[in-house]
């Protein structure tokens, strides 16, 4: 399943770190391409620097785009479902046997307050628990359910550095040509 | 089990609104404290709001310390364990059947770089996969796997709102004797 993330509501200056966190959470849980209107372009480069050291930098990027609403509107029209995550949605857990069954998905995540349209606009609108919390949390809960937590063992192509896990400290090796990359 | 959370190395002003959201998602994922060094009033405010209107406002507490590694210490004297989230950890699903036998677990997130020691004071350090993302999105999925998905239908005691979960837009109704609150 293809998956790609839409930003909206992205207030400049204030909400640049939780942006960068939302795309950063994309590119690790497996989405293919971050939709964001008006962000600073730190937020692009910090990315490219974290795909050229970590791998996978032909296989995830950021699009920013003028109209937002444009976005949905072509994604629509080329077969692809909207996903609306909010609060006041389904839970995750009551819709996640309908999502697996989607081949193209689009997930629309707010800053705050997000106009009434996007709950009509989209397919879905699913609740990661009908509590206030992060967008930045329900991005990635959301994430883990489609992908099934495979996404926490993908291999990143073309990574420079390889993480081996370790209980009890850091240990990084370069990556090599026996790496499936 | 009881999951408190220790967020470190918050930078003032910078990181405040990233700290809210470790604090939102902390209270909306089933954990019982956060504590915090040096940050804005404005965040206790924030949430203790958020608890005023939908609930567990008895259940949540954050905390501002002075010294955080007094919480790691005096965490460990009370026979809790203490787990530190981070890329170069062991994976989170081939930890979470040792931690699911813990009774009381401290998590810590850091903002960027974390002091070396913190890996050695943890009794597991544990990775939200091996690829760099955000403390947020690592502690959502973490508070989800010890809950197992629970946490997103969790009751929370003594809301004045209750959301009805809708695929099209909002419902809200007031909690009323009837809820299990």
């Amino acid at each position: 399943m293809e998956v790609s993330v839409l930003r909206i509501g992205h207030r400049f200056v204030r909400d640049d770190r939780i942006t960068t966190h939302v795309a950063l959470v994309s590119r690790a849980f497996g989405a293919s391409t971050v939709y964001m209107t008006e962000v600073d372009k730190s937020i692009k480069e910090s990315i490219a620097k974290v795909g050229n050291i970590w791998g996978g930098e032909s296989d995830f990027n950021i699009e920013i785009v003028q109209d937002w609403k444009n976005v949905i509107y072509s994604w629509k029209k080329n077969s692809g479902k909207v996903i609306h995550l909010t609060m006041y949605g389904i839970n995750v857990d009551d819709a996640i046997s309908e999502i697996w069954k989607l081949t193209k998905a689009l997930v629309i995540i707010g800053a705050q307050k997000v106009p009434r349209e996007v709950y009509t606009l989209a397919d879905y609108n699913v609740a990661i628990g009908n509590q206030p919390h992060s967008e930045i949390g329900a991005l990635s809960i959301f994430l883990d359910r489609v992908f099934k937590g495979e996404e926490l063992k993908k291999n990143f192509r073309g990574a420079k550095l390889r993480i081996i896990p370790n209980g009890k400290g850091k240990r990084v090796r370069e990556a090599s040509d026996g790496d499936i990359s």
